[in-house]
């Protein structure tokens, strides 16, 4: 059975990921680490963790942890996954990166990041794991960058009628919305409860950080360059992401026919939901579930697309996991159910 | 001192409006009305007016209250004013009604409220209670037809801008978000607690009945044809709406250019906040307040223009008793501040 | 492989029960009722479960169901269940029902419930299905009655010290928060989002219907007339119960004396997890778990217990599958991790 | 006019006074103070000010305030209030002082804050600024100190009974829930939205800093020793404590007659509402109130009484205006409908 690590294992993703883990009935959690001097038993530091498992959160061995595992979860913060990501692809130990550090090409990543990359090597290594797009890439990739939250909800909403040239060239608007848990565990307090419950708010008006990496697998997929005007806001949840995308019909579609490429481009993707055309996404179909699902409106002048995820899995953690299943060969729903 | 009633005071704008009115140095809360066969006393079904008033929930009879009082707010269901506010302006009471019914002409009526018009003497008559557009007309009026809570949020958002020639043919695109007291005070499964926390979802994509009122107002002001898309959220707060509005910037402008259109344009306002330009609005600044905050961004194509209002003050009652507070020349900010 | 029907699958504890029904590796979900006319898919219904099951729903067909399942799970209303369980258990049919229809003797039933009991004859078989203190009778038991969500987690609570003769004589008082899916999914104005978001109330103070089931089962088991003093409230909350439990010290016990017999008597539990006496119990460590987290104070003269548990697995559709677990022999834990 | 200033005014019962000082007919609002260097307008620190004032946020100057100011509120955090109080009450300046530092006697102080006090010289002088037990005292006090908010609700819970000898003698068990703004305003992980939300429990139970501040109100009410048992928990709400309080009933008492002893004790307080026996106090009937709403259920063998205070505003900061009112003669309402 393949032995896996999750290297930062304290944030909201690392907790996700191993949960999945320990329900995963064809890998083995073998490591958690976290900078703690004492290596305190995972489940003290949380105890829904108590009688799951006994595993301690040890410090970053890269050496100790490439021998015995096959593949590690990085749930690091960016900028710190690209100074580990290269040891352990040196030692040939596979790595799925949760972090933006290997998503962007090296200009943007300096724009958005403000930080020099250090790691030019495995950039361009790094295969984007949308598993929706690069399925076959992934089988064979040692590195995957895995997509950011906000990126999955509104590429998995736009793949479809993207490549029609009279679409693609429209003003599109992305109105997300997001819970908490995307702004990672941290103290901070305009993320305390006081503060963020009955509240809502807009933030990085057009000029997030994610906004650069939409755009760019997007311009990769229809070859074209593909501009998006994003707006993110912070909703009084604990997790979900819902995309209202708003693409001017200058193609004419109806309802149906949009619905008919939907239904077409996704049929036989097992994580992606195109809900019938009576209801609409909510979040409390997707929290806790890797799917993402998407609903359509053909009103007036303009294409709705609703998606919705939940943030910690298809648009983080569970993603990760459906990426190792495929990259491992497994039934690309264990775990996720 | 003028006397005034709340003509269905149980609902949450009802219910808003005693709470203000007690408030009020200027004017004597006379009556409550609601449909019950007892009386009952207006603090023993809401506790917590208790030790504030010792109204009782009278059935309304509009020969007696007309006697006593020179004004009654309406805050009856949509369907229901239309056929008690012509009773009370015969008497020479003044109406202040908070339903849809003055608000849209006859046609759109009809095709949004399902419903025939049954008072088509007084639509005409019937001032759009919105100060910042018709102070003067309310002066006069003896029937205030009072703005909806969304058309509120977002005919404010606009108007500073929406004259111009090309804005106003832009493609415009409201995506708005609403707490569940905009959806009344009422048993439904869709609205219980178990169903709305944690959750969040678009509803009545492009056809909401508040967007031809919406048009209709904005059509009025500029002289032309406004259409405006406009697809509202369900946010799992009690009071609020934010409304991000997207124009595409055709007229070039910059930030500041947007930012001293709307300084200049609100600049005698007592209930409208142009946020400064290092911030954007959020509920919690507005919520128990009568204020709508407005900020902007102006980035890559688009005008992004953020309004924020508590749906039940400026987008209900507050707003009402600001009416009222003109039609009777008081200070337009007492009740409010 | 055992067939199971879900009787009653649309209320919070139905959806709890075929969303683990559908991971369960041992037995295959065949049925799923609730009272429509024309059969709607349940994933139509309840868009989360598109992709996850293609059942109907049917109408309760007794003789149809008992042919090809041999376990059937009640979630039907209080009343109801009385009215079929002995249906199907006729049939041969095993039966684990989720209502309080067979939890009291006859005259407390009476009482609590406001109806005669129907199906005195079944009373006395139902064997009370909490593992901890029945496992053995569960086995071999034909008709289980779950049991409550508030006397899960007080029962729990109690029992490790309760036989000691000077605690139970003391006065205990039971302080109890749950969430509101345990009031069942209904429209109700009490409920809404609107009335319960930012609210916090007791209700049916020392005269709940939970508190005689307590009562009796703890009288049972210690062979003494228990009394407790119960008060429920309402959390804003979703899920999860959390008691609060004082207990007079009268025999005068410390800590790691009341550590160490709460430690002994669930030392084998798979579900329920003394917490190491640095923490106490969150609800976040068990919603969405079969757990019962469980932690001790023992300050001044008292014996403070908290105990968490969620109200719909733990305290209900998580707790049933445990209990066909052990009817099938099945890994205790199956389903349920 | 009085001219009044607020030392510590960006904490959230800082912002509550400037609330309502703001609106107060009787007081000048002249100085709000916290640590910035440069002097930021109150406004732009927190918008939902803007309109409202035009103040400047200063640095703390005893001389300069003193020369202005009739009288100071004191919104600093324990162990600074008593480095700053003596200071004002040297200039004659009146101290209304909203921390722990002048509520405990002096040996109880260093057990439950870790400091040594540091104004033992004003520790007499001040008055509990509880107004239903001290209004003599209060309006010739120069230094005020005002209560916390567990002790305000359950003080005022266990008033008109525990003066009675059989139950001062009763083993009290106090069981309250407060939101999350009675932690203060602060960046803490423990109190982020993503690990409140949702979530509920217990923490300091039975040796809260709040527990010796009750028993001794109550100690010296009575002339006897009494002791409480109390344990806090954290609602995911952000304003409101309900305290649950329940006294064994050994002197039989019954609920009318209990009721009578509350209505008698409480009949000419204007902001303690003994609730009427068909309902109990609920938090949404007294956030943002500065009513105390009671609640008494005497079932079996105790008495049961449910207290709900807004805990900013009853709580702090309410009750702080309070108490100004009362040394400055005002109506005692005044800017606290």
């Amino acid at each position: 059975m393949h032995k896996v690590a999750v290297i930062g294992s304290t944030g909201y993703s690392g907790q996700e990921l191993v949960d999945i883990l320990l329900k995963h009935s064809d890998v083995e959690l073998a490591c958690v680490t976290a900078r703690f001097d004492d290596s305190p038993k995972y489940a003290d530091i949380f105890p829904r963790f108590k009688n799951r498992t006994s595993l301690c959160c040890e410090k970053l061995d890269v050496e100790k942890i490439s021998k015995t595992c096959d593949l590690v979860f990085l749930a690091l913060p960016h900028t710190v996954s690209m100074t580990v990501a290269g040891e352990f692809l040196k030692k040939g130990t596979k790595v799925i990166d949760l972090s933006a550090d290997y998503r962007l090409p090296m200009d943007k990543y300096r724009e958005y990041y403000k930080k020099e990359h250090l790691d030019k090597e495995n950039i361009p290594k790094a295969v984007y794991g949308l598993p929706e797009i690069n399925r076959d890439s992934i089988k064979n990739a040692n590195i995957i960058s895995n997509p950011g939250c906000y990126p999955t909800s509104v590429i998995l909403g736009l793949l479809p009628i993207i490549k029609d040239i009279s679409l693609s060239e429209s003003e599109i608007i992305v109105d997300s919305k997001s819970g908490t848990s995307g702004a990672g565990r941290k103290a901070d307090l305009d993320l305390s409860f006081s503060e963020v419950d009955g509240n809502f708010k807009s933030y990085k008006e057009n000029v997030h950080q994610h906004m650069p990496e939409m755009e760019n697998i997007l311009s990769k997929e229809t070859g074209k360059d593909i501009s998006i005007n994003f707006v993110p806001h912070l909703l009084p949840v604990k997790r979900g992401i819902l995309s209202t995308i708003y693409v001017v019909n200058k193609a004419n579609l109806n309802q149906d026919q949009v619905y008919a490429k939907f239904n077409e481009y996704y049929k036989n993707e097992p994580f992606v939901r195109v809900i019938n055309s009576k209801n609409m996404p909510q979040l409390k179909d997707v929290v806790n579930t890797n799917y993402c699902d998407i609903g359509i409106r053909v009103v007036k002048n303009v294409i709705i697309i609703v998606s919705a995820i939940d943030n910690l899995l298809k648009g983080a953690s569970g993603q990760a996991v459906q990426n190792m299943n495929i990259m491992f060969g497994f039934n690309e729903r264990e775990g996720l159910f």
